[in-house]
This record gives structure tokens, sequence and C-alpha cells, in this order.
């Protein structure tokens, strides 16, 4: 692999921007997603891959990629990418990583990180000099910036208790099923790993606090086709505490029937609480004891570093592909050499598979109160 | 005391229901408004006495009751009251109510029914022959009936999660105080005791299910006057498993500021979801996999055992004192034999003063999981 | 009959107010609520008659009156009331009015106070030394006061428009029928006359400002069993200009599937805007450039004038009986000699019988714009 | 210029899509939206031309073109593209649009289709052969189609009235100025045209129905210093039926303050009734006598018509974006042959400058009743 034309992440470049090339692992859903943004970003998507050998002409496709390759061997020998993206079933995400990591390249790689605690630790060590981002995308809705931001400047008071949830409805009958399901392919946590760990991220993100201390139920409602034993959790419950001292639940379910995709937090402070709903991405709740506001994604008021990620007027709602554009531009204003703020990083990815890692073992251990390694 | 012309409880009456007579303890906020439920539902307000002989008179007027008492014991011996309404400060629930019911009277005892369990315990045990009832009066709004009964139906399906809290701000600065910060008055337990009772209650009403098992996490964060040692908690949480097997959690806090008085609780079923929100009791949402219906409070739509607490139609809101009279004229119902379902008693009273110990002793064992006592 | 205990209005009293003896006539929905209201005033329902004599006695039992009398002649001759409750068919209003006022009494007259602008004027000017009130209760919910007294206050800058509806669907199918339908019981307006009236009045009460010119339609679009040549009507839509030169609309229907009681306005102001919904009166938003609060029915917070009405501490919901509550109470304190602000008398009655009275003549013309009588 | 390669609309073509070639006329915020748009829909945008010829390769970088050229004769003349995009201020719509078809080019012209009526059948007149598009692009929201079919299939029963408002607050202070407030650029009408056109489109495009007389008044709030004489309205409000009886209001403002970009629209129906707020695209509120219901966008549910506009999972919103991506692929898949249902044409254009010219003659007659072309 040639990422020769590139410069390393913090130096800075003045010359006109080389278009990044992009290679894409897994055409699924989150593949075209990807493409997309990586598209939109300015790069060129030149390579996929799919899952099987006869399928990379598909994948191409599918994601509006240049050419298909066989294997990920192949992409990363010959394509001459400077950027993987790993959108693949999440147990596979660890090899690939490591293997565009050893090659040169720069890697945007799905949450989970990986399915293991080591394996996502040796990929955060292994990710020093290159750019290896994973997609917490939900950082770069405008109002969270905005909550970030004002909680950052401690207008909150005493940030008390939070209360918080991740609920969805896709798996709320028994004969849903999905890769996720099976424990060799989606790893030994499902409802956590696949939205938890969201919501973990968000929460620590908009507050710049850690989650020390928690104690995890967990139960499997459904026997489901393609379910292993153990069978990998449907919903998970959890009580925690904070470096700051902030108590915190947390209720991560998919099977709460009625609820898509609602990552919900509730911040609660002694001067003022917030409240953000991942499905009204442009609204954000600032309760006072004198009463409530809701605060508009408003170029004119949001903060700086809110309104960097506007794209459009008040009003004219901005959405889930908006996020995740911002993301890949960050990501890609990395690789050329800039650093812009909050972007989410092996390191991050490395925390919330931790988080994952404290859940199951609590749960485990009929809920005991498990450290989260920091 | 003289209470000759009264049935017992469970016999039923023909003739026109005579008058009840009723003695308020406690001329506060509540005192206020039992009096007033209680004139509502035809009774008359014969007594009330005050923390002081000398503020008899003053309480009588502040209550509307015909005349004041110097104390509790001249109340019961000489007023010739059927019912006494105990609305004082926490710790004095206990002796009040055991004076009472020693005297033959019926009795309504504010939540919590007791500052001790030994105390709960006997009240409970001694409250079989008379009818005696502690107000969580959340339970009479309609919509609230509409829960339960949709719940008793199995229109969840399976009860997978319930995600709970009740906020509110009134203490979010250290130099709010009440007498309720005063362990001596309150009882060890505040937020929980106070507001965290009401939630419990509600949620084991709607689903007829127990709270079996508990983690709890509680914080004091304002140093206050009237505050003693230990100091009782502004807020906690909780992480608890329930006899039918649903995980929840629970944040309880009076120092969330920008929330009022906000007992919230979504329940998370497998084919249907219900959330409700006390400060805007006529709705309740209900999801499905399909979308969601905002339900109102609609005579013409709701079961039976809700349109039993409809006084209005629907678009004319009721609101906390309709539930509370409610509650009154429940309780004023099963004095005269009646046996109207739901009616919230001293068992649970004593339920929820279990659930209370269970919490701070979890949380004095740094959330160390914890039985509740059936 | 003998009003002769009781002071004429604006004499102030220092003595202990005289318990008021009330009299009803109608005892269907709303003579229950006013005579609940009365009641919780401190009066005493010592009267009641129905539409024929033989119900006379079933029509005080429906209101808890201490006796039924066959017919408003004897209430007014032999009961002895100070102030008669008017809450039977719009028809009935004016005569029966009359004939109270004759004999004496104050009168509380349910809207529309008269189906014609002759009798309506007639009572207006009948009325000068009663207390003569015409329940527009929404007045009285305690956010209509803190808009009134943010817009006398200037806080909305110009008031440029007004967007208005009052949706309820009670009358949405074919079969639904009622005396209201029937232009000899209800009056020649149907929609507007029951339901536009309130709006009227609320607009004008929270703006001090008064709708002068107006284009208007109707429709009907059921046939109904008790619908007359012509027929009343099922909606009216306006368009108005107002003294203060804000241009508005208002929506008013009858047949609006799943709309109950649905009485909302937006006021539109180039400083602040503000949004009140009866079915959600707890609440009022305020718009502003830099973004949108939700103002709570918050003791803490509110106007002195809004606080006047608050019952319940924040959180607590209060509702439409409270509401009928506070005008019945201001209404006798009127007759006790006080002159609280903002009690719709029947001047006000009569201005929303012009304001209907314009609307017909409007309608008849083909949306011809016409002048509203001041 | 050479638009050769393209077939005609209508004729069905089974080889590859040929790249669009696209010129942006105005490169402004609408001109870097459509740009967008033209790439993400697979075209290639290869012109742009700016205000003044010294501005070209400035308009060029702007929205990514390859090419600026000095005006738009010389981008006709000899940039070879297929489809013109219109994104100037509104009086240049109609010369550029007449110029670029008949340089042979399809066109997509902003809103207002022109500034008069003459120009507007002009265009629509000329425009039969090649693809001509206006950018009502609120028709591309899914939950837009969801309530189109709905209403189509009778769902609604009697549509009976509709409420609506189109409140913005970007000029509500006297210091807000615009090239819209100036007549010679924007046109007669501000507030109509600019956004009162887009309500009208979207009211007509879901119901099927046409607004046949209207009522309307107008009002300048505001002086402001490009203001001309006659100045254009601040707001408008209109009273108006329809051909199939529906009697409706509308209140366009854009000095409301604290409403940035609110469309919203409530159609009330004998058996349902919905109600839509663009600022809340991915929800539609259906209400029926038993209940309201929030309909979500969710895949599994919707419509086909609407399907068709999912680019996400329920839950991971869609924004304004979203739905112009949709209209310019659209548009494209009509240049292509293909016939999308619900491609807003210059004879969509021609029918709200109709609508625009009645509110206009209506409001300078004081509100007499005027016909709407149809
Ligand atoms: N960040 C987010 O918000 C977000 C949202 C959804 C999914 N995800 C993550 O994205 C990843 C993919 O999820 P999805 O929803 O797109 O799943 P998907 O099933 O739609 O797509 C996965 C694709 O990977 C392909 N694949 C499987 N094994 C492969 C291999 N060895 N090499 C190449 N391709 C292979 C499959 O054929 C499939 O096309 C998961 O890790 C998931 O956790 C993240
Ligand atoms: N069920 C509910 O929804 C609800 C709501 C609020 C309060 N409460 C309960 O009601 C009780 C009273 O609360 P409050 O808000 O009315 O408090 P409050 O302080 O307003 O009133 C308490 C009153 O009791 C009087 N008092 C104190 N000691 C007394 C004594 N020994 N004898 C007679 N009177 C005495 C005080 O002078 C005061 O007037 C508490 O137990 C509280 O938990 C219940
Ligand atoms: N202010 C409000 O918010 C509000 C709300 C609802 C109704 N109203 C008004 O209240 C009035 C009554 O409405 P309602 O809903 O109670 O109607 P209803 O039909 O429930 O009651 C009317 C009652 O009047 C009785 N009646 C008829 N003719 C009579 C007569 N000549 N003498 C004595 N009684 C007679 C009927 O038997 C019936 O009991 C109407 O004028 C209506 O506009 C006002
Ligand atoms: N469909 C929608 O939802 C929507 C939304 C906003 C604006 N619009 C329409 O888009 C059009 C542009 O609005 P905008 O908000 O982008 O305005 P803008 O002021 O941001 O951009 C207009 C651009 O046109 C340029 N321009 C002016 N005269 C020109 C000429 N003769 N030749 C080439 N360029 C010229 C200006 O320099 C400016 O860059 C307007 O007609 C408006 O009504 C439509």
């Amino acid at each position: 692999m040639s990422v020769t034309h590139l410069t390393a992440p913090g130096e800075r470049v003045d010359s006109e921007p080389v278009t990044l090339r992009v290679g894409v692992v897994g055409a699924g859903f989150m593949g075209r997603v990807h493409a997309e943004a990586a598209r939109r970003a300015g790069a060129t998507v030149v390579a996929a891959t799919a899952s099987r050998p006869d399928r990379a002409a598909a994948a191409a496709r599918a994601v509006g990629a240049e050419r298909g390759y066989p294997g990920v061997a192949e992409l990363l020998g010959t394509a001459g990418v400077d950027v993987v993206h790993i959108c693949t079933p999440n147990a596979t995400h660890a090899p690939v990583a490591a293997a565009a990591l050893a090659a040169g390249a720069h890697v945007v790689c799905e949450k989970p990180l990986a399915t293991g605690l080591a394996e996502a630790t040796g990929l955060a060590a292994a990710a020093v000099d290159r750019v290896a981002t994973v997609p917490f995308v939900y950082r770069f809705h405008p109002m969270v910036r905005e909550l970030r931001a004002r909680l950052a400047a401690g207008e909150a008071g005493t940030v008390a208790t939070v209360t918080g949830s991740y609920l969805q409805d896709w798996l709320s009958r028994p004969t849903d099923d999905d890769w996720r399901v099976d424990s060799g392919l989606g790893g030994a946590s499902r409802a956590f790993g696949d939205i938890g760990s969201h919501w973990a991220d968000l929460f620590e993100f908009v507050t710049g606090d850690r989650i020390t201390r928690l104690s995890a139920r967990t139960a499997v409602v459904h026997e489901r086709g393609t379910q292993q034993v153990p069978p990998t959790e449907d919903l998970a419950a959890l009580l925690f505490t904070t470096a700051a001292g902030t108590v915190g639940t947390l209720v991560v379910s998919q099977v709460a029937a009625g609820r898509k995709n609602r990552l919900h937090l509730e911040i609660s402070g002694t001067d003022a609480s917030f409240a953000f709903d991942q499905e009204d991405p442009e609204r954000l709740w600032a309760g006072r004891r004198a009463g409530g506001q809701v605060l508009l994604r408003d170029p004119a008021t949001l903060h700086p570093s809110a309104a960097r990620y506007v794209r459009l007027p008040a009003g004219h709602a901005q959405g889930y592909q908006d996020c995740f554009d911002a993301f890949v531009a960050d990501t890609y204003a990395a690789i050329r050499g800039e650093a812009p703020a909050g972007l989410p990083t092996f390191a991050d990815g490395l925390r919330t598979v931790r988080v994952t890692d404290a859940v199951l073992s609590s749960a485990a251990g009929d809920g005991e109160w498990v450290e989260v390694t920091p």
C-alpha cells in the first residue's frame, strides 16, 4: 500500500487538499452511509470488499466504489487507499483494523471497536501515528456540542444526577433476528455493545466526566434462531457513579415496543438541567428554577463550537446523515493535519469497550459493583 | 370517642349516607387540601389541631374546621370524629395514627406512614378493623387507572424494563430548607421517603408487580441549616429487579433544577410501552411497533375502571385536587362499607416504608444489593 | 324575593361574609359544575329548577340543592336566593336572566348571554346595579392571566398577527346530535356561539384589544335530526383586524376529529410571541428571537395577577374546575363588594354576542367584511 | 448549447445513465444547496455564474463548479450544460429561465417562478418539452407523502377545515434587511411570495384540492432601508375556500418572534385530522375520535409512496437537505425519462404565482374576495 502523499497528523498543509482515496470494507447499511459521507467530504471511494470474493463487484456497486476487491488483504495491498472504513460485523473490526493500520492506512472503524478488551487495547495502542476514529456520530449534532459547551462553562452547577435510556424495538418480537444476536459475530454483549456504547460515549463526551463504578443487570427476553450459548442480552440496566460524583441510571433495550432509536439523557444540575433526545436532535431542553427553555439549533445563538456544525439556517432540520457527514469530514480534516475538537478516536472506542466489559462482568455477578478501568 | 353510628368496612348500607365527622391534625399545605377534599366528599370538618395549643383556633380557621383543639388527645377524646386525617410532619404520623386507631377512628395518614419500619409494621397490624389509608393519590388520575387496566390485560406483552424518575427543584439551592431536611421530623430518608415512595407505590400499583431486590446510591449535595448528622439525602438512584423479572431504574432528586414535581415512568414491553408524566396527567403515551398513540382522558374510550374517575368531559383538564378528592371520596366510601378498587391502605404505606428502608440500607452499604421484604 | 342582607357592588364590608344563598336554573352538566363551585366558594345551594315541574326534586338532587322548585318564577319568588346561576339551553338565558335581575338577584348567566343582539343589549343595560357575570372561565387559568400581564407590559412588542382555533369532535358524525343543533334552543349560531365566543372573549381579554372588522365563512357538514331550517353551522372561520392593527385568523369547528376541546391561540409579536392551549393550561410558550421558553404555573415566578389564581404548588396540575371555581369565587367577591380584576360581566357577554352577530352576518353575505359594534 | 445526448421526457432508457452536466446561476445559500444536491444525484456541476463577471471564479468555488462564467449568456452558450439551476433573487428568475429554456436546457427554477403573472404564464407555456421544476421541496418529506396518501385514500372523511401558518422571525426587527425587502428584486409580494407560496403549494399538494376564493390582509410592520414604495408586506393572513368546499385560514409572517421556519398545517376531517410541522418533519399527528396517533417515519409502516423517500431507518432523523436531495434526484429522473409522482413543475410554480397575485389583489381591495384562476 502506498499512502505516501499524505502528511502526518498534526503537520499543517498550505497547498490544496489532496483528494483522499477511500476503501470501504463491508457494503451493508453502514457501508453505504460511510461511502456517501466520504464523497461529501470530497474523497474518492476507490475500493470496496464484501464478505465473499464473488460479491466484490456487487459491494463496489452498493457503495459506489470504483472497484471491488476479493478481500481485505487485496484491498490493502493493491488499492492504494489512504483511509479504510470498516463497516462489517463487530467481530471482524479488530483484525481488519489491525491489518489496515499495519498497512499504513488511516482507519475509521465502526463501533464497537472490538468485541474483546485485549483487542481493543491493542488497537488503541497501534493507532498512535495514524488517524483512527470510531463513529460515535451523535457527538456531531450541533445541540450536543451546545450542551457540552454549556456544561463545560459550569451552567449546570453541580451535576447531581443523570437519567438515561436508549430504547429500540426492532428486536421486540421472538422472530426478529440479526447477525448481532450471534455472539460469534456481534460479540458477547449485544444491546449494550451495540447502542449502550453510544450512550456511554455521549454522556462522557458532553460532561467530560467518567463512569467509575457501576452495577448492571442484563436480560434475555426472547430465544432467537441465531442466538448462541450464552445468549447475548436484549437489554441492560445500570446504576453508576462518576469521577465527579454524579449518580446515574441507564436503561438500554432492543425490545422496547414503540421506541425506534431513542437515545435520551437528562442531566440534572443544581443550577440548570438539560435533556437531549437523539430522535429530536434539533432541540435541547434547558431547565432552570425559573422555568424551562427550548434551545433551537439557531446559528445566531449557538456556542461557536456548536455553530461549527451548522449547515442550514434555523428551522431547516439537520439530521442523522448530516452528523455522520460532519464526523467523516472531521476525520479527514485530522488526516490533513488539522485538530478538530471532539473527534472520537480509538482511545474512545477502547473506553466504551471497557464500559461494556464492566457491564457484562457486573451482570455476570448478579449486579455486583465493578470498577471501570479509566 | 364515639364512632357508633358507622358500619364496619365491608358491611353494605342502604340508607342515606351519614355525614362523616372529620378531624384534621396538622393545618399546613396538606391539611388544607385534605379538609377541602373531605368537604367535597360530603363530610363535615369538625375539628383541627395545630402544633401548639395556642394555635388551635388558627388551625381551625386554616382548614375551615368547626373548632380547634389544643392537641390530638383532646381531639380524639372529645370531638366525636369518625375519621382523622394526619397531615403533620412525618415523625408524628405513627404516634398520632396509633392513637387515632386506638380511639376507634378511621384514619387517613399522610405518607410516609412512619419514619421507622417497626412503627409502620405496627400500624398496618393495628389497622385491621378500621379503614386506614395513605394518600398515594397519583393512583387516582384516570390515566393511571387506564394504564393499570391495560397492563392487567396483558397489552404490554413482557414488561422488560422500566425507566423512572421523580425530579423536583425546590431544594436545589443551599439556602433552601424545610422541616423535611431535619431527620428528627422528616425521618432518616428525605428524597426517597418524600417522593420516591410515591413512585414506588405507583409503579407497583400499575404493574401489580413487586420490587424484590435493589441497589441504591444516595447523595447529599448541600449542607443546610436544619440538616442533622447523618444528613438526609438530596437524591437517590436505584437499579432494581421485580418479582416478574422486570429490570428497572429510578432517579429521585429534590435538587434537579427546572423540574417541579416530575414523576415520570416509562414501562417498556415487548408488545407495547407506556409513558406517564404526573405533570401532564391527562395524557398517556402508548407505543407499539407500528407507531405511538397519545391516549386522552376521554370518557368515551377509557376502561371502566378509569372512566370511574372522570369528572369532566375530555379536553376539560382534571388536576391534582381532582385526584385527591377521588382518593378521599373512595376512603369515605370504604368507611360506608363499599370496596373501591385500588384504595391505598396502611399495608401499602408499610410496603413503601419497606422499600425506603431497603434503599437506605443498600446506600449505606455502598450500593450493595438488598432484598425488599414483600 | 328578599336580597336585603347584601351590600351593593363596590361597597366594602368589614364584617364576616354572609353565606350567599344560591339558586341554580338548569341541572345538567353545567348546573352541577356551577353548584359545586358555589359550594366551594362557601355559598349554600338552596334552590334548583328543571325543565319541567315534575323534575324539580330530581334537579335539586342532581345539583345538591336544598329544594327543587317547579319553575323559575317560583324559585325567584319564594326561595330567597341572592344569586341565580342560569345553566339552561341558550334561548332561555335572556328571559330567565331578565326575570332574575328584575327580582333583584345577582346573576351568573351561561354563555351565550342571549341568542339575539337585542336581548343581550337589554340584559347588559339591566345589569347595572347587580353583579351579573358570564362564565368565560378560561380567563381564570393562571397562565392566561400571566399572558395578559405580559402583553399589558408590552413584552410582545408590536402584536402583528394572531392564529387561533377552537376545535372539537363531539359532533363529527352525522348521528351526533344535541339541543345546541336546534336553532330554537341553541340560537342561530352554533359552533361560533358555543365555543367561538370563548375564543373571542379570551383573545380580547388577554390583549385588551378589540376585533373591529371581520370576514367569516361558515359551513354545515352534516344534516342532523334536530337541525332546523336554516341549520346551525358546524364550523366557522374568520379573518379579522383589530383596533390595534393586528391581523388574525380563527377556525372554529365541532366536526374536527381528534380534537376534544382545543382552544388554541398564538399571538405573534415582533419582540415575543406566546402560545396557549386550553387542553394544556399549566404551560405557556413564550418565543423570542433567541429561543423559546416554556413558562410553568409556578407561584415563584408568576406575575401577581396570575399568582392570585394559584391554588397548588408548581407541578401539581390545576384544571378546568379550578378555573371555574375561581370565576365563581370572584363573582361572589364582587357581590360582597370587592372589585376583582378581569371578571367577565354581562357587558362582556354582550360583546361576544356582537361578535357572533357579525360572524353570522358576514357569512350570510358570502364573507363580506362587516364592522363589529364596539 | 448542446443538450443532444439526452432523451426527451417520457422516453425510457435502458443504458447506463449519462452523467448530467449542471450549471448553477446564483451562488448564494440556495446555490450551494442545489449544487450539493446535484452532486449527490450523480451530476457534475460544470458551471456557475455570479451577479457580476468579476465574481465568476468565486461563484464557481462557492458551489464547487468546474468553471465560473461571466454571465448567463456565456454559461448557456458555451458550458454545454444539460440542466440550469436558477438560484438568484426572484426578479431574475423569469428572464434566466426563459433564456435557459430557449437554449434547450432543462431548468430548475427557484420559487417564486416569476414576480409577475404574465412572465410565469409564459414560462409555464414555454416549458412543455423540457423538464422544468420549482423546488417546493417540502413535498419530499416522507411524512408529507404519507399525509397525501392517507388523504387520497379518504381517511379524513370530509375535510371540513384547515388551519395554517408559516411563521419566521428573521425580519422581526426594524434593522433586519435583505434583498427580498426590495420589490425590485424580490417582487411585489414578500412574505407571501417567499414563504406563503410554499404553504399554498403544500396544502394543494397533500389534499389534491384547489384554493378557489380568498380574502387577504397584509401589513407592513417595519420601515426598512431597502424598502421601496409601495413596500412589500411583512405578513399576510387569509381566509379561503376550496373547490372541495373546505374552509381555511393561513397566517404568514416574517416578523413572528420565536418562530424560525414554522410551516404548520392542521387538516381537520370528520373521520381523521392530520397535523404537520415542517420543523419537526419526522412525525405526523393523526387524530381520530378515539384518540391521537403520532406517526413516525418508519419504513415498516409507511405507504409505498412515502417509503420511497426513506433513506435511513426510523429514529435516524432525515432533514431538510434530504428532502432537497430527493427533489433534485426526482428532477433528474424525469430528465432521464422517468415520471416520478409529485414533481413540482413550472405549472405548479405558475399556480402559486396566481395565488400570490390573488392575495395581493384582495389585500389591495381591503380584503375583498377574489377568485383564484385555476
Ligand atoms: N455508528 C453508528 O451509528 C452505527 C449504526 C449502525 C451500525 N453500526 C455498526 O456498523 C457495522 C455494520 O453494521 P450494519 O448495520 O451496516 O450491518 P449490515 O449487516 O447492514 O452490513 C454488514 C455488511 O458487512 C458484510 N460483511 C460481513 N463480513 C464481512 C467481511 N469479512 N468482509 C467484508 N464484508 C463483510 C456483510 O455482507 C454486510 O454487507 C456494525 O459494526 C455496527 O455496529 C454503527
Ligand atoms: N400525598 C401527597 O401527595 C403529599 C403532598 C405533600 C405533602 N404530603 C405529606 O403531608 C404531610 C404534611 O406536609 P405539608 O406539606 O402539609 O407540610 P406543612 O409544613 O405545610 O404542614 C405541616 C403542618 O403540621 C403542623 N404540625 C407540626 N407538628 C404538629 C403536631 N404535632 N400536631 C399538629 N400539627 C402539627 C405544622 O404546624 C404545619 O402546619 C407530610 O407528611 C408530607 O409528607 C403528602
Ligand atoms: N362556560 C362554559 O365553559 C360552558 C361549558 C358548557 C356549557 N356551557 C353553557 O351552559 C349551558 C348549559 O349547557 P349544558 O352543557 O349544561 O347542557 P345540558 O343539556 O347538560 O343541561 C341543560 C339543562 O337545562 C335543563 N333545562 C332545559 N330547559 C330548562 C328550563 N326552561 N328551565 C330549567 N331547566 C331547563 C335541561 O333539562 C338540562 O338539564 C349552555 O348555555 C351552554 O352554552 C358553558
Ligand atoms: N425552495 C426553497 O426552500 C428556498 C429556500 C431559500 C431560498 N429560496 C429561493 O432561492 C433564491 C435565492 O435565495 P438565496 O436565499 O439563496 O439568496 P442569496 O442572497 O443567499 O443568494 C442569491 C445569489 O444570487 C446572486 N445573484 C444576484 N443576481 C444575480 C444574477 N443576475 N446572476 C447571477 N447571480 C446573481 C447573488 O450574488 C447571491 O449570491 C430566491 O429566489 C429564494 O426565493 C428557495
